[in-house]
């Protein structure tokens, strides 16, 4: 199982020619270690697959020079072409990431459950390695292609080693608690796609979630992963689904972005890549407004 | 305006361990050609989005290292991510290539309008070169994101040059008449998606089509862009519409495949990379059967 309890699918800064911004993303990394939130880089809240193999292996390379501990990253590997999928995971294999977050290859419609298996059948033989633990990613409102427990329960039969947990991104808290129920005992990772559902997937004996805005919201998410099991945990929960809410009602990555360059007075923090489009300038101070109201302030400070 | 009034999304052949086979490919691309095939490579059902950059570029080099025109070739450079649509726009414009097939980034769900028109602005800038021609590629049921008339006007006026044609695989055909009514005129080629309205593609002005079961019934569907205008149009036009829904009884790809497979006695191109699966022995043998009694013999002939 991997460490941290929370992980974030870390938002990717561009430079102003919309280049990936390795040094801001080196200086954004660092702030969520701090907050002891695990780094999924190169998630769908990342815009990971708006960034090239290439530019992804050298994001990868920046936090390694850096000195970044590599047990704490998943990144998230996944790719419409088995080839890159491939290439990538065994970089972050090597490198010795705590585990790959691999969608499914995405384009084609209702793939088969053979078709599938297959696709990460041959990742698990072609990177070859004993240290590679893959995450299946189920986003299927985005990807289009959901992973199903009888997808799980076959690859898990082939490869119980190689085939480490989910991120389930469904957003059917039933199904999720269904996941974990049968796949937790084996030693299969369920995380929660999402914070809103964080403590009824600890309660159910999940490992924790892999969400978005623990790019902008880290301390509070992981106060309640720590302290679940306390009186009040309840109230914590409530109080994060809060402040989810008001990410959710804006365009979700680009509200963060427009959070990050806020709190951390660096305007920069806003750009997107097509076909993302960034907060409108009134967009963006109405956000930072409600915000600050909300008890936010810098992003800078260690807490 | 580009060349042949009939395109094919050429179909990729794997080596027994999964590699593009680029001798097949060369091969395949020549057979079509013979029968004035244009050669739309890397498509939708080409397993364009199965192949990496790399992957691509090398079978881009084999055609152009066999001697192949690349004036009748308009390879698919779509992408996700910009800067691999710009990489693979870029080495296919400077191969000379008659144009690039463009998908929008299909991995977010709803792109807005100034998101997709931004994508496709920083490709036209980036790749910065005069001969590059964009065809947009519309096949929303795939890709989930529609190429609207709106995107198009707005393309149009600030990249008249640039912005080309488009491949309109939406599957309604008063909505393809009415892109060719509006756009045609002015020098933007509409290509239909399908042979099926081929007939009525080109009554109403359009360029032709850019069709996958060209890659195995070219002759026929060359023969009625070339004898339109002729008495008996619409029974050729009838004929071609059984024999595609005869391909198109089976998963269209691997259907193809297996019909390459037969009439060019190589068993080899039945491959098809996960998450697509090949046909089964006993649908592959039923499919040669119907081909055959439709008239169907060997692919290495001529004609």
């Amino acid at each position: 199982m991997v460490a941290p309890a929370v992980f974030s699918p870390v938002l990717t800064p561009f430079t102003a020619d919309l280049s990936p911004d390795s040094e801001r993303f080196v200086q954004h990394c660092r702030w969520l270690l701090r907050h002891d939130v695990g780094l999924a880089v190169f998630g769908t809240n990342s815009e990971g697959n708006s960034l090239s193999v290439p530019e992804k292996c050298e994001l990868l390379d920046a936090l390694i020079r850096a000195g970044l501990p590599t047990q704490r990253m998943l990144p998230a590997t996944g790719s419409c072409s088995l080839s890159d999928a491939v290439a990538l995971s065994n970089a972050a294999t090597q490198a010795g990431s705590a585990g790959v977050l691999v969608l499914p290859p995405f384009y084609y419609n209702n793939p088969s459950e053979d078709g599938l298996f297959r696709f990460y059948a041959e990742l698990v033989e072609r990177v070859g390695d004993a240290r590679l633990r893959i995450y299946l990613y189920h986003i299927p409102a985005v990807s289009g292609v959901p992973i199903t427990a009888a997808l799980v329960r076959r690859l898990l039969k082939a490869y119980p080693h190689a085939i480490a947990g989910m991120k389930d991104t469904g957003g059917d808290w039933a199904s999720t608690e269904s996941m974990i129920r049968e796949f937790g005992p084996g030693g299969f990772g369920v995380f929660a796609g999402t914070e809103t559902v964080l403590l009824a997937a600890l309660r159910a004996g999940g490992p924790g979630c892999i969400t978005a805005t623990a790019n902008v919201n880290p301390a509070r998410i992981v106060h309640l992963a720590r302290h679940w099991r306390d009186g009040g945990a309840d109230e914590l929960q409530r109080e994060l689904n809060a402040t989810r809410e008001i990410f959710a009602s804006y365009p979700l990555i680009a509200a963060m972005k427009s959070a990050v360059a806020g709190f951390r007075a660096d305007e920069g923090w806003r750009r997107v890549r097509p076909p993302l489009t960034a907060l409108s300038d009134g967009q963006h101070a109405e956000l930072l407004q409600r915000l600050t109201a909300h008890g936010f302030t810098s992003f800078n400070k260690e807490t």
